[in-house]
């Protein structure tokens, strides 16, 4: 697989959440995103509030900006936080330090996009993110 | 009804694609909008060009923003260049001053969300937003 | 109620004020914002300095984007700084960590807009904030 | 008078509306703003669109940035439209070149503060904006 379809996103979406549903989470909100970090699709679920697409939006497109998932910038905030500060400002959709954005990578390693999941909390929003990559058959970055 | 819910912006999104197949016309790209001007969901298919996502929502924005839609932006921007230059400085997401951003009303003629079409000819994305709008049951500004 | 109107929010600056009168408050500020986060009315109480207005947007407008009130997003920043940072910074209008931003909702729980003061301590702010809601027969997000 | 108090506001507010209602006009949304372009008070009528507090503030705010009405601005920005561009993009309420934005001055000439009314055409707009100083007392910049 060289990139992500709409076909794709949209499958991942549709999977992310069922599995919220099955999980009993609150409404989520999904974002796909292409290898350059531009929007394939998105959906917000009824209840979610205003920020949820920037959100989304901010852990994919952040995990995008620095090659590793939004749990990694978490980490990577609290033992640098004026670097990751830093960062963020310069990234045209922020960066949020906190699990449930995960890159997608193709047969030979390299990004292919990633996928925002916001709404829960950030160890569930990333259960339904990876569940969504898993489902439409594709590879998140390990 | 009182607000556009993920289902009725899922199915504007089907139908402009479905319309837009029909048409012969370019990769669409689709945003559908809260009355707050915030997103509810987006699709770009395959094809559409990096910038679509801000186009789509600057026609949709732009609508709520000055409760026109942006065909008429585009004539006020024509008439009045340097005052929709101005205003869509200050719009959090822009504004495109070309055919094919919507507003959706409710019953009783309040603005209740917006949709933003972006691919083709703006004459042919404008029909693309009234067909998903109609297919939904839901009602456009006159 | 399904919305704010311009008279409901007059109302909720005006009670407000009041309580701040009868508190003995330090001058007073006084947002009300949509359901979208847009300002319907605002007033600055004389002698209040010249943030006041982004203050008490900022705690409104937070509250909205996350769906809990500015008291909650002050834990967060708490426990989570640096994802609020990374939030606030996505927000148009920003987030103010402190109590005195609370979420107005309808008849279903839905979120119909916010009110933000500023002025006092956050827990003084809020108080007028609940009194001013209270009072326009309106209900606070529990 | 050396500055505008809240009740000055108020009234340039109520009046500005009660003009706007004889004359029939489109809902309205009036700023009054003080000589440091800082808030003082905001009123959005029921159906008014969501840019309005922008636009409102970005013509009160423009004038006193430059120290001329915003319709002064409007006829700057025909002859020189890079200029005017250019400042706005400095000005952090944005410039709107249209009129209805108007400085009110002491009894020395110095501005104190500056009114931004928007919402039908920018000529009755000011009309709205005039009314409402000349209510309270005040002197609109010739």
């Amino acid at each position: 697989m060289s990139h992500i379809s709409l076909d794709h996103a949209n499958s991942i979406i549709a999977t992310a959440f069922a599995k919220g549903r099955e999980l009993g989470l609150k409404p989520l909100s999904v974002a796909v995103l292409d290898a350059g970090g531009h929007l394939i699709a998105f959906q917000r679920q009824d209840g979610a509030s205003t920020l949820r697409p920037q959100i989304a939006c901010g852990k994919a497109g952040g995990a995008l900006a620095l090659g590793v998932s939004s749990r990694t910038i978490g980490t990577m905030a609290v033992e640098r936080p004026t670097f990751i500060a830093s960062v963020s400002a310069m990234a045209p959709q922020g960066m949020v330090p906190a699990a449930g954005g995960v890159i997608v990578v193709g047969a030979n390693g390299t990004p292919i996009g990633a996928v925002g999941v916001t709404g829960d909390t950030s160890d569930n929003d990333e259960i339904c993110a990876l569940a969504g990559i898993a489902a439409a058959g594709l590879t998140a970055q390990p």
